[in-house]
């Protein structure tokens, strides 16, 4: 007998989930994949996720580990995802790779760095192609000036202002260590790093940050409205349809 | 009493449609647009397009032109396509512009230059946020060596090998004017220009470069391919879902 840890990469579509976990009556990814692995496993799993994704929300790059006892049959990574992927088809969630790691390993706790991306889609029709995938705003927005004042917000800060009412992180203390706003043709790209975020953070940040592309806000007031540590100070939540949770790293 | 002649450029997402034209009994991009033309406008309206894309293959750049008699009434492209729009909720096709064009203007025979490109994910996981907008290929592909492959069909020739045996169209001659084949990641990005193309000319290039990418075939064999003027020496037909109609120009 012998437990393997798994570490799985996750591709998925939030928009039929009603996010990572389980809520009201939406079927959630977590639900979908320890179905998957107790279906080719015939084990009762649990997977643990390194951020819990909102209803919605896409990930390219999710990361979760489990524990499997396969007693003495070896299995690569490769025939692994495959078998998992197979029980996985009619959803809109793919296993893009499995890697056995060390028992001390944990998707959430050993993370020293997430990538979130929230794309836009600026331009006054509304997806045909994306639809669910982009927030469309159609007023036009200054991306320049939305770098600009995201600056503000990198660095080790207190994102009370940008953080959920119901956020239950102990600490609203986060560092923020790239805020990069980018425009290519009608789509704006915002890309965000730090070790971990708040509920909502960077949702927050976005809709915060899209004040000043309209030109309502400069870069002041975002700066002033991190100072106050108070939600109602800051801009409104961006949906979460232009999320993706991209990438995950471990030391 | 007056009459303009309009040109849209449409946006569509290909995968509920049965293509640009009507067939069989799935309802078609055509349709759906002229029926909220009819809408708004009260008029028995027909559309032209520049190219019939197959049943699920996608636009972001398609054009399409037809003949308003507004009366006295005046209209901006912006409110016309806001109007259309408005009559295209819960279709996956956007108007992205309407703008008055000459009455010898044809969406068609105007065209100078067409862009169409091919997205294939070149990974062994299939798509979970791609899904029916990419070919899933899974074997490993090589870029360079498609692309190197790709210039050998550049220039005037005649593609009788690349046409499907049902193309309507009077002659197999065609300028294929850019073959770039780029890959980004897991990605592979095939890039083609020309002032028209055969019926399933791209599908089918793509089809035949796939066989270079796994290394079956070597340039030589595309060369030969297209000497034969025979389309069972060419390779397989790509699935419909990794094609864009990017971009149509005019003088």
């Amino acid at each position: 007998m012998s437990v393997t840890r798994w570490k799985l990469t996750i591709e998925y579509d939030g928009l039929p989930f009603s996010g990572w976990q389980c809520q009201d009556h939406i079927i959630s990814v977590q639900e979908v994949v320890e179905e998957a692995i107790r279906k080719f496993s015939q084990q009762d799993i649990r997977i643990h996720a390194a951020g819990r994704t909102d209803a919605g929300v896409h990930a390219c790059g999710q990361v979760a580990h489990f524990d499997l006892d396969y007693g003495d049959r070896l299995i690569t990574g490769y025939a692994l995802s495959k078998a998992i992927n197979a029980h996985l088809t009619g959803h809109a969630v793919s296993i893009l790779t499995a890697e056995v790691v060390p028992d001390t390993f944990h998707a959430r706790f050993s993370a020293t760095n997430k990538l979130y991306t929230y794309r836009i889609l600026n331009r006054p029709a509304r997806p045909a192609l994306d639809l669910g995938k982009v927030w469309h705003v159609k007023r036009p927005l200054n991306a320049v000036a939305m770098h600009e004042a995201a600056q503000v917000l990198t660095g080790y800060q207190d994102f009370t202002s940008f953080r959920a009412t119901r956020c239950q992180a102990k600490t609203p203390m986060r560092s923020l260590d790239r805020a990069d706003i980018v425009r290519t043709g009608d789509y704006i790209e915002c890309h965000f790093e730090g070790r971990s975020f708040l509920h909502h953070q960077v949702r927050n940040m976005v809709g915060t940050l899209s004040m000043v592309g309209e030109g309502k806000w400069t870069k002041e007031n975002v700066s002033a409205a991190l100072a106050a540590k108070d939600r109602a100070k800051a801009g409104p939540t961006a949906p979460p349809d232009g999320l993706y949770l991209m990438r995950i790293d471990y030391a």
